[in-house]
């Protein structure tokens, strides 16, 4: 039995058999809808309210709504299924909005984020170029192949050896060649020892060769466009990565992938690129076969994913992926939507936990070039470290969890319009102020609005050195049956039909992901047997760096208790890498480079991490001499 | 509308639309047809017999089918089309029999096949291996990624470096490792400076590494699974090119894949190996996995067509291929039936009309590691010559044509059960006597049959030195209103109801062939200044030399005339080049300078191969002098 069911405010109707979750219903009529927990039924993401028709909600789970919420018609999308015709409505913050990610957003008041210049270490000598040729006609007494015509031409013009071309570009060759009356336009890509011949126009084409880096995070996907001649992007677009269905993190979609196999988790960020590929050509006016190569730099087990390569070793003492270099595929054979032909390259990862997006972004910085001491920290999901300099790179993974984004927070939220960016509570009345992204009605708290709430309600003496909450008395503050609560805004201010709160929970889970980039960090040092004050630059990466306020970060012990003219938001440094790397066949080849002379240290074996984490999960930390400022 | 038609003897039913023909309907019912002319209606092979039902014959084209035939109900398959239910005999000499290709057939009264000896100049260094590997699990503290410490593993115990892995396999690495407890068997198979790892089987497998050799004749296909680590070929299996339903020679299907693309003949002989391999991996109890390379010969357009390249240019002046090196491929884009992964190797070809075959068939013979001057004729469809030694090499292709192999000659067929191969005529009586492979009744005249037709007749002084019927007083010759023919064998004693004749036209059609192929001979004799005397061996290659009868085929003026001592039959070089590829990297190294020392003598370039072949459309020749020992 099938039926039909309706989406609003979105309009869109589809069909589905009975028995089909709401989830999935929505996922097939193109809406994204956020859920956490990967359809257990237990985040309460993916509220969405019923309208019209009865559904099937036999398993009674309503994971976290409230009584409130489930009269007026709310049930979470993943444990209710179709059994009538429906009319659904998906409230906004239960949307994955894709056009609402902030790229590159100047200084809203805090530290800017640097122009980086990625050209600076490296010359202009992109891997992807475009020649042309002006060919002799075949006779019968100079009678070689096409495409040995076409390499002899290569070599001799332009000095390129060690040709290669793909069956089916070949299989065009002899018309292309003969319809441009043996004049032709070819787009070669360097890949390593070959030359790959990725297209052959006809006559001569003033278009330029462009190449596509993608920055795949667990979170957002970013794309830049390039002009590799020229050594500029042209234009940027990102969206949230569609495996966020499955969960938010790299721990819940590896352990879809176990469960599930690894193909709905590929087919969903290929999925994301290939709409974002889309919309880039449009806006541009290319033609899919204009991007003639694609670099990607995501964590490893985004490139796993990214691959089909089935991440579930990942998860597992002693945490192996598959590969840490990837071979260089075909884009038709991942079903991307550019040239067919188009290589497509994967940053190398360092360990299960370091992969490369951080390869990318220490390119981009340059860390293997300086002569001072570098920390690059980048809060995304997982929370990456590297540290050193020209001589010697070390690097570790802390386990940070998505708190930061907004994961596993009641009401987290991603840096989106309508997410609360900044908070002060009044120290005597308890009051709270906020301000949103876009100054619309409120949906959640991002990063940066938590990290102020900590540091406020701690400034307040609302919790103490622990989290704990230790003053109740006040109207903004309330206990419920679970757990212990700040109303940050109330119902009536919201866009989500409810309070936005900050649980102890969540003040827990946030001291927590905190201490683990702090414990990190120490423990890097405490192996090199350095300390803080001998780090020259911390630069901070990340699209959560973008809304940092960094003084408040040292308030609750995130970062280093060092001068702020030491830090540096460098932004999406893992897309700059892909960007340079279609810039410089140099900074290319340094890849393996930064591959080889970073070590990894392993966080989870012997007890450094485990006793640095355990002193850092106060606010700021046991150790106090580790925060003098603070203590003025 | 559609209708059911059913073929017997096989008794297939399939239903097809209105308006199919015949042609097209026997081959969806997977029943291989003659077509010599690609479906025009002008050879007259394709004729079966409408048993029960109606059919369109509105185009009138019944091609050369005599008034009888035509009473008794037999139609052009081609052009015949299909109104009603119907009932279809495909008698046997309109078939394609695809079991009947005669392979390495020793001595039949002739001059015997040589056993090769392929590994006499290289060593057993074999492509494809498989290694067994055991490695130390991975720990917290050796965590490298598993592909890399397999890289690492098949670098220490074997020194092999440059190892690549295709996505696909890479996909299965990491469950391969873990379900053989860390032992694996790594088949890899070497591409130049690149080792590709085909496939790994979890724990020791003692099964061989074996590969296949395919020789893509333009008439016969033929595959050997070699045991590349034993160093041989363990079974062998031909078949007919299916694409011979569009043409019998390379003219025909080029002519064919410009009106109607290259696809259907691509499939065409995709399908018959498939086809083969299927068969030689049941009868040695294979999988499909099992074979982890594949090396294919073929002439240049059999290796385009192959490859799914247009040839539509080789056919023009200036003659140019797509390509003469062509690029390895994976089996599965293919879509062959081995092992996914496997990559085919297709020898590179010389020129348009010098193919990879050619070069495979010089590697085989070591023609290039010889001291004496030895010559290599391949009297397939087209005719190729390769003089030289290890100094120098010359070669050339003298578009011999079919006929030889049975095409264009009225009741011409190639060499299958019930061809008569040998032919008397008694001088006095000229009473034919004749005797057929298999002693079956005789369906036609293959080409050692044909090489004693033209013999005999002049002899028995039937024909004159250019060909013209002389004598036609005896009840074996008569004049039909188009041309003169010897009855060899009436319709009582024949299985194809109706006179297998020799025509006038046909002995002109062989003496071009013959003219040709000597022609060809004596052109790159006199490009290099030299004289027949001075060849020091004469090795003739192709399925036609099996039946080849030296002594008559000087007697006509096909082959020089040269002590019978400096013969060799060397079967089919093009396999055994192929084979020996699979068995020795040496060899397969070989092959480009094989290719950069062979020049290639464009004949159809000034008058040098005109005027020879002027001269030699005559039995023998014109010039006597040239075949001292027949003046005796």
């Amino acid at each position: 039995m099938s039926y039909s069911v309706t989406f609003t405010p979105d309009n869109v109707t589809i069909t589905v058999k009975e028995g089909t979750d709401l989830l999935t219903a929505a996922t097939k009529a193109g809406i994204s809808i956020k859920s956490t927990c990967g359809g257990e039924g237990t985040c309460g993401r993916c509220r969405v309210k019923v309208v019209k028709g009865n559904t099937n909600n036999s398993t009674k789970n309503y994971g976290n709504l409230s009584e409130e919420l489930r009269n007026a018609g709310f049930v979470l999308a993943c444990k209710t299924f179709v059994e009538d015709n429906l009319v659904i409505e998906v409230p906004a913050e239960s949307r994955l909005d894709e056009h609402q990610v902030l790229l590159d957003k100047k200084n809203s008041g805090l530290l800017k984020e640097s122009d980086l210049d990625l050209l600076k270490d490296y010359p202009l000598n992109p891997i992807c170029r475009k020649y042309y040729l002006e060919l002799d006609p075949p006779t019968l007494n100079e009678n070689t192949s096409d495409f040995e015509r076409l390499q002899a031409n290569l070599q001799k013009k332009y000095n390129l050896s060690n040709l290669t071309i793909d069956l089916m570009e070949l299989q065009e060759l002899a018309d292309n060649l003969r319809s441009g009356g043996w004049k032709v336009t070819v787009t070669i890509v360097n890949c390593g020892d070959k030359n790959e011949v990725v297209r052959v126009e006809p006559g001569y084409s003033k278009n330029p060769c462009y190449g596509l880096a993608v920055d795949i995070g667990t979170t957002t996907v970013v794309v830049s466009l390039v002009d590799t001649e020229k050594g500029c992007s042209i234009d940027r677009m990102g969206s949230y990565n569609k495996q966020a269905r499955y969960g938010d993190d790299v721990i819940a979609r590896m352990i879809y992938a176990s469960d599930h196999g690894v193909k709905e988790l590929q087919s969903a960020v290929i999925d994301t690129i290939n709409d974002l590929i889309n919309k880039i050509l449009r806006k541009n006016r290319l033609k899919p076969e204009d991007i003639a190569v694609m670099t990607t730099a995501g964590n490893t087990t985004m490139a796993h994913l990214f691959l089909g390569l089935d991440p579930k070793y990942i998860r597992l003492e002693p945490y192996i992926p598959t590969a840490s270099k990837f071979p260089i595929v075909k884009a038709g054979h991942l079903g991307l939507n550019i040239n067919h032909n188009a290589p497509v390259y994967s940053f190398p990862a360092i360990a299960s936990y370091v992969g490369g997006d951080i390869v990318s972004g220490s390119l981009s910085v340059g860390i293997n070039n300086k002569e001072e001491l570098t920390l690059l920290i980048d809060i995304g999901t997982n929370g990456e470290i590297v540290f050193g300099n020209k001589d010697w790179l070390i690097s570790c993974a802390c386990s940070a969890g998505p708190a930061f984004e907004g994961g596993g927070i009641s009401c987290g939220t991603r840096a989106m319009k309508g997410a609360i960016e900044r908070v002060q509570i009044d120290p005597d009345t308890l009051q709270v102020k906020v301000s949103t992204i876009g100054r619309e009605k409120a949906i959640g708290i991002c990063g940066s609005g938590l990290i102020d709430c900590i540091s406020e309600m701690h400034k307040a003496g609302i919790i103490d050195r622990s989290g704990q909450f230790i003053k109740v008395d006040a109207p903004s503050i309330r206990e419920t049956s679970s757990d212990k609560e700040l109303v940050v805004v109330t119902t009536d201010k919201s866009a989500i039909e409810k309070d936005i709160v900050i649980t102890e929970n969540d003040v827990k889970n946030l001291i927590r992901s905190k201490g683990a980039v702090f414990a990190g960090v120490r423990s890097l040092l405490k192996t090199m047997q350095m300390e803080l004050e001998m780090i020259d630059k911390i630069l901070i990466a990340g699209g959560f760096g973008n809304y940092l306020n960094v003084a408040k970060a040292i308030q609750i012990g995130l970062l280093p208790d060092l001068p702020l003219e030491k830090f540096e938001f460098v932004g999406n440094t893992s897309l700059k890498g892909a960007e340079l790397a279609l810039l410089s066949k140099e900074a290319l080849r340094k890849v393996d480079d930064i591959g080889k002379m970073m070590t990894y240290l392993e966080l989870s074996a012997g007890n450094l991490f485990m006793d640095e984490f355990m002193s850092a999960i106060f606010l700021p930390h046991t150790d106090l001499s580790l925060f003098p400022s603070l203590a003025e």
